[in-house]
């Protein structure tokens, strides 16, 4: 039963004598009831952050029922004044209030951006805190680091709610199916992109129309910018291809096409052809090892379950050897849902209070990520053109399905599957006026 | 610190000794590596019990890499002879060869049945191993019982794999939406009877020719009565609502109708009014704090995440009161994905070696279970009759929707929502020759 005690390497140097040794005996000895109350501590009171300590109020009674967690807020750290809020005796306007109470052993991390966060979140690890995070920008950029310090200090580094909202994503990829091989990961992961684009395909509102639909409704910000062309998606591929292939992917290597470029044409040559198009975030582990990575407009069949994800909602799709698919759908974003799951990553915490638990996520390595171009894929294409342009797709490009438009003069086409670049070398080749290449997804 | 020690309560009294404790500091002085593999056995080498053998064997350094985890089966038990299989040497048919063996650390039962694996998983727990069930009638007949002894001796009892196949549902409900209350769960939790429904449904096959294809492609029994009559989607929804709702919902208890009476002509009707049909087990907590639970065909609309789960495939939909809707999909059953689930729960109690993870599942109260009729509901239901009766149906029943089938002389309507014995008491007064009446869910 040696090891039952050995593994407690939280302990720090000077506490791992003899003499605390013989201590932590009499403990064992007299069998003392453990101090089970987890004081918790949030930096930055914004919607999700006061959605947390709204919900641990609220919820104590029935998380401590069934996980046995008991949770409480003891500070919230902000530079903003709330002196209305019920909340008002536990905020701070300085991190030391947290960093250095002793007390704290779990530290929600709900700013955003990577400054000051990264520092912040890098101290409370050092304090052997905990934390739980719902910043995919923090997480995206620096997920090894903090996992790596988190290691160092033997306390856990958690981030359930940075992508996916309320939805379970994190945790099933990092442990209901860690006895799989995850082969990809394809998802719907931005709100924003996913609300205009099933207004466009719904109802053949027009990009710009349903952006400012979007915009009046409050899920599209003023400058829509990193929801629109990819960026927000691209953070979240990139830590859900960290978790799932053990190699952290950096968003700047990750290729981004954003939605702002898709026509109503498009939404229906693709309907024509019993498609939908999406805003697919997708990381794939090719037979060479390295990782396709990838955020771009992209055709869903009908069929496919990421087809019926509407509206505001997202899903991940993770394709394991042994699970098949799976489908994780949901809310993705919204006080409530985000703050849900940092709570679920809270109690993970309580649950694991001496113990770390473990990703397999390393730092990167030169040539994890495959050029774009290299890998075979299948494009929508819609060109200008009649008879004579069909005629020459059809010999140059051995096309799957082919439509002629003739009202409007163009012509589309869903290629065969070749590497994009020989693809893209035969559209130039065949001196085409290309006004649409989409690419089309096997989901 | 003195609750890190304290709180290993796996010990046994005599080793609760100072002389104990004193040994034990020892080993936190010197540090001790903690010895790391953890031996598995498994009971039950069919289907599932192989893929567990064999996933384990193959996936192991991939299980570590990623989790930690260091697993290994050191025993088989099954009554058969299995003298080609590469794991001959370890099989046995004597239970005690498994109970006796202090280095099995993990117990896998997936023999399917209550006798004799109660008995079996029982002994285990009493002699303090964890166990991980894949057996769905166990769970739904004996969870309770099972989590108490598994507390009573400090150990884990996890069934991920009990429901949902490879779909991560058991730790979803009980960990990332620990922070929420759960108002409601609705399931497609059988596959035989979703295909058989989707043929229905795509294919206009009628059901007798649709459950022969599905016995031939070896999706359902050679006695279907279990899947077709929703006794496997009762078991199911059983556990996931004492899950959700904190008490055990025994199966006797839950209302259960199968899809053996659904028509073509239902299918046609419930199509018009924008519907498809499919046997949807649901669990409700009502507002007097009671629990709605059934199993029945029911109506769901087309636009539903739940309709566009085809074939075999399964999906959980979990109602939460901070995350809205969540829908878990994929493979329902089949060796390897069940296998993976089984996996998963090994990962999670080598994970959790010295330490129980609680599930709110208490014992069950008297009244715990409302009457379904007393609950209100909206029915789709096909009568014969022509004008006499729709006028009959249209004064009596204030439809929502109403079809008249000249043809056929028959008479479709959906119903207002009212508790559902006043329903059926106003179609009884009413005279009609009810043909069906389906449930519409509100999923």
């Amino acid at each position: 039963m040696l090891q039952l005690i050995s593994k407690k390497n939280r302990l720090t140097d000077g506490q791992k004598s003899f003499g605390y040794g013989a201590f932590a005996a009499i403990g064992v000895f007299l069998n003392f009831e453990r101090v089970n109350v987890m004081k918790v501590a949030v930096m930055g009171f914004g919607v999700v952050g006061s959605g947390v300590a709204e919900l641990l109020k609220k919820n104590a009674p029935v998380i401590k029922e069934n996980t046995g967690a008991d949770l409480e807020v003891k500070r919230i750290l902000d530079i903003r004044d709330f002196p209305d809020s019920e909340f008002a005796p536990l905020l701070t306007k300085d991190f030391c209030d947290i960093e250095n109470d002793d007390e704290i052993e779990v530290v929600v991390e709900t700013m955003g951006g990577l400054n000051p966060a990264f520092d912040f979140v890098s101290r409370c690890l050092k304090k052997k805190k905990h934390v739980v995070s719902s910043n995919k920008e923090l997480v995206a950029q620096k997920g090894f680091e903090l996992l790596k310090l988190a290691e160092e200090n033997n306390v856990n580094f958690l981030f359930e709610a940075s992508v996916g909202g309320g939805i379970p994503i994190i945790r099933p990829i990092s442990r209901c199916l860690a006895g799989n091989r995850i082969d990809s990961i394809a998802g719907i992961l931005n709100g924003t992109t996913n609300f205009i684009m099933t207004k466009m395909i719904m109802e053949r509102t027009e990009f710009s129309d349903a952006l400012s639909l979007a915009q009046k409704l409050g899920y599209a910000e003023k400058d829509p910018t990193a929801d629109v062309e990819g960026l927000d998606a691209c953070r979240k591929i990139c830590i859900l291809s960290s978790l799932a292939f053990g190699r952290h992917v950096y968003p700047n290597e990750v290729h981004t096409e954003g939605i702002s470029k898709i026509t109503l044409d498009d939404v229906e040559d693709a309907d024509r052809f019993g498609y939908v198009i999406k805003l697919i975030a997708q990381a794939k582990k090719l037979e060479n090892g390295k990782i396709y990575a990838l955020v771009s407009p992209a055709l869903v069949k009908k069929e496919s379950m990421l087809a019926g994800v509407s509206d505001v909602f997202n899903a991940c799709l993770v394709r394991g050897d042994m699970t098949g698919d799976i489908l994780l759908y949901g809310k993705g974003a919204g006080a409530s849902a985000t703050a849900s799951a940092v709570v679920g990553d809270i109690i993970d915490c309580a649950d694991n209070r001496e113990k770390r638990k473990v990703f397999g996520w390393k730092e990167s390595v030169p040539g994890l990520i495959e050029d774009y171009r290299k890998v075979p894929v299948s494009l929508f294409v819609r060109i200008e053109g009649s008879k004579a342009e069909k005629e020459k797709v059809l010999s140059l490009l051995n096309p799957e399905k082919i439509f002629e438009n003739s009202e409007k003069n163009e012509i589309s086409f869903i290629t065969d599957t070749e590497p994009e670049e020989e693809l893209q070398k035969k559209l130039s080749l065949g001196g085409f006026k290309v006004l649409s290449s989409i690419r089309v997804t096997d989901y």
